[in-house]
């Protein structure tokens, strides 16, 4: 058959993926539709302010993932660029309100923005930043309005499910519930992390792909996802306490986690009331050795032994779900690299 | 000519354009995208504090505005529903984050949402109503994907200078800026107001009838809109102070506004570093007596005088050129509801 051949000898060999060379190419992405330059001092600075958050770097995981996840499904990366570009915008403008709203300090090594220039403008950064992530969204590399449909709707799925999730984490902390159980707390990190941060990232690449994701990439994505948010409050209570260091943020912050679920399912009824009264008060009004002892609590129940046991489960699960789904795609090369990357972060110990 | 006695006989005749039947029909349309029950009460919580907001009702103008504009433009008006929403929901999502931003205590009666549930819950409400904006937008009733697209550009470019002029006026505050200019104010207005209260609305119901807009609208919403701004900033200092209500929000605020900027154009040093030491407090350090004696020293100047001309010389330029701008519209009507409509809300007196 003459035209394999010529097809064949005429087709360039898809060259191997180097995370590097997306990483830079998802960068220029991102800014692309920023605006950069006004005559009016005050908006040029305002330009600065939208460009902050993403130019303080970070990993850029969901955005790799869902190049990985498109080329996978058997299109070029560059098919899922401008949708990849939004999400990384979506995770900046999410973390400017997230600051405010949990009053933080710092940023990925920096004072958070409403700490630099005060809560009103940095709310208003957030949102202006919220409609440059659908501008660029929606000027992404479609093939067809039907094709731009679905992933537009995936997206805005994705983004209302992580809204929610956050409503439960901020509500609990609003109205003081310690009644939080486990299944409440997957379901609620389920919603905040895992979609944004796994099911997206691999089902939208797909769909820019032209392929319709795997069910399994869901299940596979909940899992890691899940496994990534426990992981990440375990560390968060890992760090050595005999220095005083800040730790513990989210004790502070009274966070409902795997941990503490697991601590009311479990510790004796005067040890959780202790618990209840340190976490209960305002932040200001906590201890370092209130949160000290509220740690070897946690310690000593087994809560926090208990959330790295459960992590390492759902990432096991997680990895092997994902494998399997990915085990016809027509890139190999590309599905190997996805599992590898998502399997390094499940795993981390830092 | 046949075909056209035909088409008169056989074409119904358009019914006068009902406003309470239109508002009717664009308050179903606001809703219609929005969640309403879930399993998790937490979540069906969060659904009702979505329409918080929206629920507490309001004139809709903007929303009817653009109706009568799609009408006028010779479509149906049922061509400017979907966008109709999205725009009421861009007003409802914004005065959210406004009430936070200004640490504002009511609004349209009833404590404002920041205020009944907290800031934390209250911004992200704010955040997940901006997504629904977006679905509600993208799932107006469109002709073609170029339609959708044109009128999509424009709805992004005046939410993104809806917050440019958000950040001129609390940077403005934040900095304890009192060199703000005239032309300073009217350029912070121009975009802060009036792209959405009137440019957008009259622009947008062209497109969506499939008409280019007349480029006179856009400098007949320009003029109308700075207008309603500056006679809602007069309107604001012209309670009566003698009852010791709660008057002068803005003073509190100390926002700027045409009044302050002709009057630190005007008055006597003294008195303007006498302005300056009162405005320049935190809020709860402000007395009565301090704003009183403030609003005193803006009459003396004229300031409060020459607002009031400004702005009742933009509605009347304003109105001129939007008759003119719509002096050929196929339906005559509509066009005539939305210059009644806008000369009302202009020319108010209170």
């Amino acid at each position: 058959m003459p035209s394999t051949v010529c097809r064949a000898i005429l087709e360039p060999v898809t060259p191997p993926l180097d995370l590097t060379t997306l990483q830079a190419e998802l960068d220029t992405a991102i800014f692309r539709e920023l605006p950069d330059a006004h005559t009016n001092p005050d908006l040029e600075r305002f330009y600065t302010l939208l460009r902050d958050y993403p130019e303080r770097g970070g990993k850029r995981l969901r955005g790799l993932v869902l190049l990985l996840s498109a080329a996978a499904h058997g299109a070029s990366w560059r098919a899922g660029l401008g949708v990849a570009a939004a999400l990384e915008l979506f995770q900046n403008w999410v973390l400017i309100h997230d600051d405010i709203e949990d009053n933080s300090e710092d940023r990925r090594g920096h004072p958070a923005l409403h700490k630099q220039i005060g809560m009103p403008v940095a709310l208003n950064v957030g949102d202006a930043l919220h409609i440059y992530m659908w501008r660029t969204l929606l000027r992404a590399d479609w093939t067809s309005w039907a094709q731009q449909w679905r992933v537009v709707e995936a997206f805005e799925g994705m983004i209302s499910r992580t809204a929610e999730g956050q409503h439960l984490d901020l509500i609990w902390v609003a109205e003081g519930r310690f009644d939080v159980s486990e299944a409440d707390y997957l379901a609620m990190v389920t919603l905040k992390s895992a979609y944004y941060t796994v099911v997206g990232p691999l089902t939208l690449g797909a769909l820019c792909a032209g392929a319709e994701p795997n069910p399994r990439l869901y299940e596979a994505g909940i899992d890691l996802g899940v496994a990534f948010q426990i992981r990440d409050d375990v560390l968060n209570l890992m760090d050595d306490v005999s220095y005083g260091k800040e730790f513990a943020g989210d004790l502070f912050e009274a966070k409902r986690t795997l941990v503490l679920a697991h601590f009311f399912a479990h510790a004796a009824p005067q040890q959780q009331d202790e618990v209840r009264r340190v976490l209960g008060k305002p932040r200001p009004e906590k201890t370092h050795a209130e949160v000290a002892r509220v740690l070897l609590l946690l310690r000593e129940t087994g809560s926090l032994r208990y959330a790295q046991v459960v992590a390492e489960a759902k990432a096991a699960s997680g990895l092997t779900r994902l494998r399997d789904a990915l085990r016809t795609s027509p890139d190999q090369a590309a599905a190997g690299t996805i599992v590898q990357l998502l399997g390094e972060v499940a795993q981390r110990r830092t």
